[in-house]
């Protein structure tokens, strides 16, 4: 048997950082259906983004230097030459001392340079009296001025929010090349697991709640689930279905059989999937610390805690790591910590990270958090949190008032 | 012609309040396609979860007093008198002097009221040295330690996130009644717009990428969007097509048209559609100011501005409040605003709500938000941020260092 020393959070991140890579398959998608897939090439803009100089207002565009000096008391003069429709060309150049009615969106007649808005001028028959003057470019959208002809408007590794799927479709663009959708497969271990379905439990027996949780946290991240079902703890079972599950999949979970019991098959079940193997086998984390993580010919597999209140937080710290490295996400922006202020004292040990479920409350414009006590098997502390206050490993506990990261579960 | 006085933000969120109720239908679903439903019944547990009194570790239980005193140099000794298997009934009653192996998960036998961890004891062939104390419930997760019989686990109105889809499953219940998904109608409108797959653009014209950045959003909240097309500006036309598609949704979203522009029927079109009709028309906020927003026979109507950052904003603010009511959410404690200090002095006009897109960066364990400078018509201002702060509308701007509330855009 092989010997693991317990890595920290830390050391755990920074060996997911250096062992996880992107998938390779890649493939075209419209953009109706690549909602949060992650681009596997970069974006570039084929045309500017307005194409057209817009007004930005219902009003009329103008020459803004024949607008100067106007005022409520001394209205300026022009005369209107005509009205650009939506969706047309504004056709007619305009001339000094000239105004041309355009609406809200409709393309600037060459030879303005501003539009005055409706509320601040009069059309007396073809007169039309300004009570206001515009400044060159105001009311305005250039051409270019949003998306530039041939600016990389996103880069590789970008994960399409609604935004960018609105800022790749303004360029005409109606297909998008990204990462496939990851598919990762699931399989329970333990002889006193049944399916969550099962109505009645003999004695001893537990429901597999945990591929629910997980196959849920999943399905959020965009990732599909395969359920491999339950093996008993028997080796032979258990490496088989693990072999045939792993081949159909990115990514193998094992949940349950990681804590170092007479029946814990899960290290060498790993062990025979494939090289380099195991890289974490225990973390200093409160819960959660009986956790695998391992690389198994380019494929990671996780081996989750038992305990469900432990297999979500594990899942949703590492298990997102993972999950978004291999998806080929790379820009890694989202604020997925708010800061809130503790409610009481907790101490902690230094050189473990605790993560403490609490219900969020805001109170003069901050974000307070109040703990929620409760062992590690209870699911209902999770039902009844809103976030996960982080300890990080370096404390000594947090001191009432003090601010915490937290990561938040609604 | 109706004329309507502008509403302040937090006025349209009152009337949204009063005016939006629950949708009618509801139905059964499995556990696993019920992620992110609504519940529309409470949920009761008809047993106790646990289900009998588990180890949470690796241990030998035992009665707590027979190991009082214990320690390394002064070990207690107990009589091993069996082992409990995984997902089997104890079996043994435990009695005084006695110990019985437990793995993690394990049915805690009769007689003993506690487990002592195999870290802190030693098996010699059937003498159990113990060499640490362990008080009476030590390291036992009670029979309904985590859920009572017959107690309420979830109120009607609760979104099931992953963790209560667990909390269900571990009951023995597989099917939830819930709200079923919404089904929201988008019809575009304006003679400029065309479909946002057009490769070509003639002048004057722009392309629907409205209709995919509120589609978006919309099936990120779990909502089913039907595309009704695009009409032009033509009063018969539009009102048919709107009618059209209101009879086949729960909620309509009219986008552009909005302004008080020539060509404007967005209004008359609403108000054909049912009783009471328009019940903000005009928000004092910027961006987003020409919002409607209406009842018809029971259902919201929803007409966006035509700038593709206000109609997010918007929709992101007033749209998502009133599916969240329509859907029957009734907890609402989703942290959904973070605070964040501004980096730089906004003024603000009082009695109107700015909402500023923001970059976010992370200082010293506190989140800082950076303002992007960009006008509402441009899609990329809205790409490039991680957020978007809120100035109520009772400040006359915010300054430099002020914690401001964001809504989070990743």
């Amino acid at each position: 048997m092989q010997f693991f020393k317990v890595k920290t959070v830390e050391e755990t991140f920074a060996m997911i950082e250096e062992n996880i890579s992107a998938i390779k398959d890649t493939e075209e998608r419209p953009l109706e259906e690549a909602l949060h897939y992650i681009t596997a090439a970069c974006v570039t803009a084929k045309e500017n983004v307005p194409g057209f100089d817009r007004s930005t207002v219902d009003g009329y565009a103008v020459k803004a230097k024949d607008t100067y000096g106007s005022s409520d008391s001394m209205p300026g003069f022009l005369t209107v030459v005509g009205e650009v429709r939506m969706g047309e060309s504004a056709g007619i150049h305009l001339g000094q001392g000239e105004a041309v009615y355009v609406p809200t969106g409709g393309m600037i007649p060459p030879g303005s340079d501003s539009v005055i808005m409706i509320e601040h001028c009069e059309d007396h028959e073809g007169l039309l009296n300004t009570y206001k003057s515009v400044a060159p470019g105001e009311n305005i959208i250039r051409a270019g001025e949003d998306i530039r002809e041939g600016e990389v408007v996103l880069p590789e590794g970008t994960i399409l929010r609604p935004q960018e799927l609105g800022a790749i479709a303004s360029l005409g663009i109606s297909h998008v090349t990204v990462y496939h959708k990851l598919k990762v497969g699931y399989l329970s271990s333990g002889d006193e697991i049944v399916p969550y379905q099962t109505e009645k439990l003999l004695e001893g027996q537990i429901r597999d709640i945990n591929y629910l949780t997980i196959a849920s946290l999943a399905k959020q991240w965009n990732v599909e689930v395969i359920y491999g079902g339950i093996v008993k703890d028997d080796f032979q079972e258990f490496q088989q279905k693990a072999q045939n599950l792993y081949d159909q999949v990115d990514c193998l979970i094992l949940s349950g059989g990681s804590s170092v019991g007479a029946k814990d098959y899960t290290t060498d079940v790993i062990g025979s999937l494939g090289s380099p193997g195991v890289f974490v086998h225990g973390i200093s984390i409160k819960p959660g610390k009986p956790t695998i993580l391992a690389m198994a010919n380019g494929k990671p597999v996780i081996g989750l805690p038992g305990h469900p209140a432990s297999a979500m937080i594990i899942f949703m710290l590492f298990g997102e790591k993972i999950l978004r490295k291999l998806k080929g996400e790379k820009i890694d922006k989202k604020p997925d910590r708010i800061f809130a202020r503790i409610t009481k004292n907790i101490p902690s040990a230094p050189g473990r990270s605790d993560y403490i479920r609490v219900r969020l409350f805001e109170k003069e414009g901050e974000w307070w958090a109040d703990p929620i006590i409760g062992k590690s098997g209870l699911i209902t502390t999770l039902v009844k949190s809103d976030g996960i206050v982080e300890i990080r490993s370096e404390k000594e506990g947090i001191s009432q008032g003090d601010y915490v990261p937290v990561i938040a579960t609604r």
